[in-house]
């Protein structure tokens, strides 16, 4: 594919690789090769079959010396790039949770990579900013959250890269309100064993150590028990040790449990510690007026985030922060060099959202949410999230009334874990032939100490017969 | 703009905001809209002018009910979100450094998006991983980078989000080196005072004091003087300290001032601290092979990173990072919960990127990466890169020739830092008076403690007659 001599015409001009009429005749045929994925994506395998290394040989070791033709980038996309992807995008898409999308959110994008701003500062593009803020409070009403998270008060709303990110920054703010009265090492932060990843991997970026973060039990359905936490904290003041942080899970990755949060926001508070909310995957669940339980003591909590990347139909990156008070995560993360000054902000008048995550540049991620809120609209988004924990919460029935199989925890939303009762071996067999046959993709997890298969019900266009299917595809594979 | 009933046909399914043919329809109207926009970019305002509130007041407060025509949402970026944007792709932006792009990175955000691709795993889209290490050791081909960053040795690079992330993965892995051994208070870190802000942030990120990070003296043109590294270093071992980190700087955002990193890399490898080179903007020049001095001392370096959402017509995100070992950053950043496990990753034969980074979850950013390589080829990023450092001698020249005014330090490269002689006032007044007519936009830094001009040339659609038409502006506005 590369060449060694110059092409001939069109002639290149210097720094432009495409002018918009090339911009827009590529962009046209793009925009038809993504329409066609989306026709035939159902029909190609879920998990990619590539072997580690096949994509790489594919591909030339070296970059060109000179431009090659748009048309052949394209046409590569076909042959090199599409047998390597796994697609997140196939209605038959199960695995650990999804990554929906949507025409507006993607569409979104596109809009929001042609302006090219960069909006760390409201200046340097008060739309990014100004809508960005706009978008949080929708989400608040929309979601019925806290009047407390809206941006007209002390709190509001960031749209951050990821729920990881988001529980990272709320590390940062928690140790920050204690900091300086208190020496990291005596720092104890609390969450779950089912607890997303990301609250250890946090915990040791702040700098704790892994014995800093304590695993507090868990009950039988896999939520954290308010009484264990109490007891940890009070052991730990008693030790001269200083709570400071408490991480809830709305939805556990593993299986979906919704830990106490009222009573944890309790403990927390008497121990003056920050608690945060990780509603990663379930929050979207709340455009449901009856799937609300998903909020249940957010008014207590010092900051809460969801994705709107999982399960709202919005490209990542796209998660969505609250907290209650700003002003500890700017303290904890506004560092303000000379090069960055500037009227509006010194006005203070504005909000400048690099004060309110890790990076300095930011893209216009709040124009695809726009996009989003308004094709779907409310009633669409309560819709579809409604189908998805419909059809689940059939698959949940199916798996109870066929004796092979038993549900392997509640199912309070579109996530069902379930094992066949033939033990780990048989369901490690069965989840690799149920993928192998390309037809569906689900993950698994370990629940109570045995291989459990999960399947996320939650992927745009998703719809019952797709559930259905999958479901005889497993109980066809599964042993008599 | 919200109705208060269902709409009328098309009639909604529900989950699916866009079939693939609605999205073809408006995924085309978008098209025309960023074509549009790159033709017209140049004759808007550079510097949005709208007050603080202003575009938020032109919005419904709240989200609508019911789905609204797509037509309608395309319609209000015009009216709506185009008064408050900031261009970033005007040829005449000159500010901060450029956040550069081209239609092929445009094109590729589209294609990932539609693809939806999470590559967190190798497994969960294999072609995301490997394009992603292909184009990381393309670059080092391409850069003239040392042998070292390439993936087929222990070391390799990845793909961040920016800058700011790198530092502060670097940060890590350094702390990771020396954790165990070490208690993280006797840690100190060393940069100079022009180094970016995101080594502060990322210092405190990490549960560093403030004082736990030097900023170690610089000399006449603003780089760091390795001889007072050296000392520092000595004076805090002799302290009982434990220098762990060490970050340098090719091209500062306030001078573009370049660090000796080759004297840092030996005093830090005397004292076992990790070296970390931020050549955020000014790397990309390696491109030009006369330009490659930009390199010096990357071949004793642990990691590197430069972003080619800066200087080399790729969107934003897009920062590679490249280590020299990759065994403490990822000891830093592992952590692998079940629910994640999968064949392929325990093989040990694939990487998995999640390791490399805070996310967990990972859009498909190599492919804009690759289409932008080829699209430009070698030659085309070569040519591009040195019009601009040419335009930008040319204009340190007409600075040097007008009396009125002096340069403020050297320019090595597309970076021109100048100021009236005439004082703080008369160059802040002349900063207002050049961005007020929507002409041009440049930002200003403080130097010597003077208050400086900065103008950053390196934006795609930029050519000589735009740098020409801002300086004649700006002599034009300037006293006499």
């Amino acid at each position: 594919m590369t060449a060694d001599h110059p092409p001939s015409p069109p002639e290149r001009r210097a720094g432009e690789a495409m002018t918009p009429d090339e911009f827009r005749r590529w962009g046209h045929e793009a925009v038809e090769w993504v329409a066609r994925y989306l026709e035939v994506v159902e029909d190609l395998p879920v998990l990619s079959t590539v072997e580690p290394g096949e994509v790489r040989a594919g591909l030339p070791p070296s970059p060109p010396r000179w431009p090659e033709p748009f048309g052949d980038i394209l046409a590569d996309l076909d042959t090199a790039i599409l047998p390597g992807i796994t697609h997140w995008q196939s209605p038959n898409f199960f695995g650990y949770f999804q990554a929906n999308s949507s025409g507006p959110s993607v569409i979104g994008e596109l809009v929001a990579a042609g302006l090219g701003t960069q909006g760390m500062l409201w200046s340097t593009s008060p739309a990014a900013t100004e809508l960005e803020t706009l978008m949080c409070d929708w989400l608040v009403e929309l979601l019925d959250l806290p009047e407390r998270f809206l941006s007209t008060g002390p709190g509001g709303g960031v749209i951050q890269d990821g729920a990881s990110g988001a529980t990272l920054c709320a590390l940062l703010a928690a140790r920050e309100r204690v900091r300086g009265r208190e020496g990291l090492d005596r720092l104890v932060a609390y969450t779950s064993p089912e607890a997303h990843s990301s609250v250890l991997k946090g915990a040791r970026v702040i700098g704790l150590r892994d014995e800093q973060l304590q695993l507090v039990a868990t009950d039988a359905r896999h939520a954290l028990d308010p009484a264990a936490l109490a007891e940890a904290v009070r052991a730990d003041v008693a030790a001269g040790r200083r709570p400071f942080f408490v991480a809830a899970t709305v939805g556990t990755t593993s299986s979906h449990a919704i830990d106490p949060v009222a009573a944890m926001a309790e403990v927390a508070r008497e121990a003056d510690a920050w608690i945060h909310v990780d509603g990663a995957h379930a929050g979207a669940a709340a455009v449901c007026s009856e799937l609300r339980f998903v909020n249940d003591g957010l008014e207590l909590v010092d900051s809460y985030a969801f994705d709107p990347h999982k399960w709202l139909f919005t490209n990542m990156e796209c998660d969505v922060m609250f907290v209650a008070d700003r002003a500890p995560l700017l303290a904890a993360l506004s560092v303000s060099p000379e090069y960055l000054r500037n009227q509006a902000s010194d006005s203070g008048a504005v909000i400048d959202y690099r004060d309110w995550h890790l990076p300095l540049g930011r893209r216009f991620r709040a124009l695809k949410l726009w996009f989003v809120l308004r094709s779907y609209g409310a009633e669409g988004l309560a819709a579809a999230v409604r189908s998805h924990v419909a059809w689940a919460q059939a698959l949940a029935g199916w798996v109870a009334d066929d004796a092979r199989f038993e549900l392997a925890a509640p199912a309070p939303l579109n996530l069902v874990c379930f094992r066949h009762r033939g033990g780990d071996d048989v369901n490690r067999e069965l989840l690799a032939r149920v993928n192998g046959t390309g037809r569906a993709f689900l993950t698994h997890t370990v629940l109570d100490g045995r291989f459990t298969l999960r399947m996320s019900v939650g992927q745009t266009t998703t719809r019952r017969h797709h559930v259905e299917a999958t479901w005889r595809l497993i109980a066809e594979l599964a042993p008599r």
